[in-house]
């Protein structure tokens, strides 16, 4: 696919019978079909119509892969998904779907905060021997986990803003602004845009794979014409 | 005094003379008087009127204390500041200064951001030994530091938000946000209101040593009658 | 408790039965839990769950104690709480319970308002002889009252901003903005945080009633050795 | 004159030449001109040209009327100009000067604040007696002085927010919010609008001296007839 | 009344049972009651509770006056409220009503629009025959009403900006701002506070009432005494 | 040229000496520059460089043509720029000096205000004779001059908001919340951006007057083959 | 018609049978009317009442235009309106509806993007043969549409920004201010005000029209007395 | 390095002479200091004192790297930098100095725009040659630059919002909630931030040149073992 992402579907704002019929529809032209910000009603309709085998549910059930067996070649990038709280789970997990759907394999840590401190570092310390290409961190509130990441480890951190909360900056500005200003190395996508932050960063992971992939097969053949 | 703080001088927007004129209306009331927020011309005026030995200054010279050799009384209070950058250090010492002319012993940090968590981490641990009654901590950009602090730390923690930076924010309103979303315990003042961060946190600490002291006074008593 | 604050259970946005099961988990671990922004549906089903006589009710049923008889250590801080309407009392009870459930006593005065200004005054001066270390002040619209309050009394204050009213400024943004303009020494929590302001309250009280324990027991220390 | 307002002139942004010239027309046409908003080149220019036997000056001579000999012709309406501190005075003057010019007596009280509550009552009771038909009262910061002044005194309040203060709602946001959510009943001007706030009440103590003036001269006429 | 103002009843986030309970004790007390924001279900209640002949009810029933019987004691002050669609009315009839709660005759014009700017200029000047004290101009979308109504008119105008339309500045902002921008002499309350405009308005008419009493009373002592 | 619009320079935030460079490669190319947002240094710069024979300045001389003695082709349409008051006169020509280098002829009205209601009707009336394809309204402050033309006048309106006055909404929201809002038939552009105005209507007149023309050279064509 | 629109209906905030009153109201005056915002209960009643032979119906229901039969005089104006994707259609649609009922043919273009870049360049080629005399362009999210159509195409372009997507600047504030900001040459109406769009290219398109028209009639004239 | 950047210094607000300090320490240390956001005095500072053989200047000498001869370690990594105006380039070029500093060949187009539509395409055609594992789109005003690239082009593409403009969203604002809301999937960084956006390019250009090395130097290892 040109441009290294599939085409997901965003439920929210249709008729549950137009999304049946789209997810139909790329079911039919490619296997698989990627669905977003669903709500309940939305949800049990496309479990009414194609039975929990052919789903694979996020957590939350907010978003939703639906297929025809068919499943994803990998590519060998490897993206790491780090949340804080419940509240951030839904985001997250569009964003690991996403980077799933590009052939990624995904590790996730979904229940750190700066809180804790001490067992964050510990986690990730142990996220290092993943060896991830690109990582996404939500948060929401006051957003300071992508700062505190990307200070402790040396790869491409996206900063994630969730709209959780309530006062000044509830709707994730807070988070938002916070990310923009940070004095760590981070890029950003809006507030809940799980589906952007899970493709940009498999963008990167896939870029890596294929660094890896070309130099080995590039490697294969030298090998084949020397060891000839 | 009553509400516990001193009259202070807001020189932004005054003409030199006018600041010193209300300088020494203030000095011959109180021996005393703390004036904020000055810039370089309303500084060096103050210089040549009252020379050196007559003027306490904050780094950078943007707070000062101008007194005839009256003292404070001590009152037993200690507020420690906290700060990440050089940039945060005028309005810190603003907070400190007005703390300071409160009664307060205070302690400054100057130099740890959450850039260095693991120095951070140590810094805390040290200032515990200090028994803080009161933490204020400035900070610019996405202001994490306070929430990081009050989240390692078992003391009343006043997140005093810095308009340093560029960008969306940059005005302090991403620290202020971020502050006031914070996951940690956290109360918070205007941006840039070092004046009124030092006095909330030396009316903590006053409180605190008015505690501390009026037990041992009353202890006196006791002890006085019991004894005698 | 490290940090001075138990856990609060958040309701809003949770489903009634993962309120309950978190709620029983930790009334397990502590013997009590704190539940705050509560709606009518999950109160209900709270009540059903516990029955009355298991929880103490903030008024309106917006934050909730759950127990299973076990009582609160006292620290022997005080922290009183102010309001000025009745849009206002969800909010102050939940400040209220807060610092309750870390030991502080409570004293609560929620029908003063500007409007009524010799009332205030009466008010307030009453209030001197509960001897509280902390003062938390909820208001709405236009978020004059803490600002009188703290020039009136020399205690700390802790500007609580509440989301009532139409038009412009509506959301609490008025209060708020309000609160961080004031001529009076204030520190303030987000709009509606009546958690984080009661949390703080119950910092500075228990950092005031440690002050003078310790002195107590020491000079009990002090005495026993003297007497003996 | 139709709308009950002479035509000022916003210096503002207009050349000092400029100035001399409109100013000089509009003296021609009526003897006087009202002009508002002078910087201080604007100021000395107007000083060089017509000398100050010429110029009633507004304190620090941001507001001129220049005239030829014209007075005024008194109206009979009264309007009291009531601020809080130095920042404020700018404005109020212009208010003040505009509420002359359109023939009303004025009153000023520059010098009350929130936090000296005792002494504004004090000097809200002296106001009564001089029976203001409107009462401006300009504020910056939070702008709390006109809820209060409303609320202890029965004549049309009107709110003067000034652009003073720094950090969040210091270009006079807060006051003006503030203003509009009032519990008490004021209408409210632009920030800085000392004009349309001086024209305003000037309407409403034009309007009021005119039905005092309607009917004392209604009764003449009804004495003479009757009388004769 | 002190301060000019009966106490409203603002029904909005209030139970029926509760807006029942207020109610009936303000009858009690003064005769009367003032209930405003109602919605549907609010509404109903008050009229099973009351029946329509205790009822005097705005267009749309947004607004309410319960009463026993008792009448206001009429002040002499004539209060107009102009509108220009039927989006303005409740917010439109919430002030007028406030007003004649105050004692005043009110005037409405409810269907005059820039857009027929000749009819327009007709109403206004037929209004100057009712000889109003004081008017209301409730507007929505770009408020433009406000501004040519006070350029014709000689007589203290308050915008009243109203919370409707769609897009940018939709909630009011584009009205208020216009208002508080305004060419014309305007003062301006809150968007859709309709109570607090028709209570100022209410103000400045039974100001200028009273002046116009008090020098015929004094008239009337005088021809007393002269005619005898 | 394609999109029937000339490049221009943008001066603002150029040194004098590269605007020199770019205009002189203009005329060169094309026989003519314009140059918007001039300050006083660059307009100096360009007057000593050019010589004012060979510039056409925009009153107040932030909008310049510069040209070798090339004329502009005349095409017929015609484009009326109004406006209120000296204040928004540089927007007003920077917005018909691009519609005149389009090719168009220009009408101004530069001293017409909603304060003059009826003065406005008439220059509005006495417009229609020019028969204009497109009128382009810039008014500052609360921006209610283009609603008013458009509600009298059957022809495509652009609102062009100016950025003048103080305090909330005055750096031009006011003026363009208000034409986004108005209730008449309106399209907009951003806050001072006269070009985009003068370039919008000097596309639909140039259109109109293809129109014309088009049909005008049709018919000769048809004539002649008739006639002969 | 004077201002060459009819009055449309519209819907957003009324009671059913309210509109069915407004619209038999208008039907009767003029044999049509237009109306728009319909949410579902309003359409199933508009439905019931008139059958579906009397009604128009826009894509999806929200807009709609009942008669009697009478139909439209034709103007010769043409209109084009381009969106991108299914969001964006009700708004399109109310544009589209609109300029028809002001007797403009029109042309839509419902499904193009800048993603697919290649074939939006060929949609715009092919529009060139439709020789529209203005276009509406409406894009939510970061509304690029009209931009990239305004530099292709040598005609009157009208931004039209929707309100689509979520996160910051998704209520339609990053399509509007994207399309004021733009490099090409657009004028802008407020988000989601299709009716407004479609009326003022509706008013460019009959100006064109009328001078196509006009020229021939007058020709028309001309030939007779020649030919005769 | 353990983050992968180098510390930049800041050079805004900074003394001249602070500059000085700073820029020769981190030289003493690593041989090189990248030096941000110079002003003109503070850049003929540095010419003066390093003379212009030490200093590696970026367009417009708003950034500048000062050594002492140590050159770079090439690591592999390749960075595009895209941007369409001059207004642009400042920014542009502190994020290509950035990356290169970090090691990275960069390859700069500083001269494509939205407008040039045609000219575009063919320049990100002949990008796909230099194969850049990043790319870093520099765009102000509407911002649409960053979409149409990502949407043509398969590698991680960074939104770098300028402030450029003027009018609403002209800070910057309207580039960034563009590229945030972007149909195309991009990652994006606070306005103006170059030198965030230059090193999250260079970390992600360096993980994709390390996955490259290593596996080729895997591979060495393993041709050795295999083929001696
Ligand atoms: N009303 C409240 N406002 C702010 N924080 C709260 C509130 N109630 C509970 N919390 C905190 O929010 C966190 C609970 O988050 P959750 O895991 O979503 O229940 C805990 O750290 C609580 O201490
Ligand atoms: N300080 C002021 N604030 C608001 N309007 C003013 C002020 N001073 C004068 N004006 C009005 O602004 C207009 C002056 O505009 P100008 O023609 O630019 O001098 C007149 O209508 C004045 O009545
Ligand atoms: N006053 C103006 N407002 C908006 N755009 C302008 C203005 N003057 C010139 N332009 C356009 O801005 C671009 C000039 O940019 P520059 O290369 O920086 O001179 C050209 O496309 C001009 O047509
Ligand atoms: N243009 C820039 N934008 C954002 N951060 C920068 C920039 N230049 C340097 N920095 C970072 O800002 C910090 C420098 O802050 P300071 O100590 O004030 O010089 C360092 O962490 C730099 O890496
Ligand atoms: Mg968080
Ligand atoms: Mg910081
Ligand atoms: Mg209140
Ligand atoms: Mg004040
Ligand atoms: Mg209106
Ligand atoms: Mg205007
Ligand atoms: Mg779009
Ligand atoms: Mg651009």
């Amino acid at each position: 696919h040109r441009t290294g992402i599939m085409e997901a579907v965003l439920a929210e704002g249709k008729m549950p019978e137009d999304i049946l019929e789209i997810a139909k529809a790329q079911i039919e032209a490619t296997g698989r079909v990627l669905i977003t910000r669903l709500n309940k009603d939305q949800a049990s309709c496309l479990e009414n119509e194609f039975g929990s085998e052919r789903i694979d549910w996020g957590i939350h059930h907010r978003t939703a892969v639906v297929h025809d067996g068919t499943s994803i070649g990998k590519t060998g990038g490897v993206v790491a998904i780090i949340s804080a709280g419940t509240a951030d789970i839904n985001v997250a997990e569009e964003a690991r779907m996403t980077a799933a759907e590009m052939g990624c394999e995904t590790v996730k840590i979904y229940d750190v905060g700066v809180a804790g401190l001490h067992r964050l570092l510990n986690e990730v310390k142990n996220l290092e021997s993943d060896r991830p290409d690109a990582v996404v961190v939500a948060a929401g509130r006051e957003g300071t986990l992508p700062t505190v990441v990307s200070s402790l480890f040396d790869v491409p951190v996206i900063g994630l803003p969730v709209s959780t909360g309530y006062g000044i900056g509830a709707k994730g500005e807070a988070a938002l602004y916070s990310m923009l200003q940070s004095c760590s190395v981070l890029s950003v996508v809006n507030i809940d845009a799980g589906f952007v932050a899970g493709a940009f960063a498999g963008r990167i992971a896939n870029t890596v794979a294929a660094a890896r992939e070309q130099t080995n097969s590039t490697v294969t053949e030298n090998q084949k014409s020397q060891l000839s």
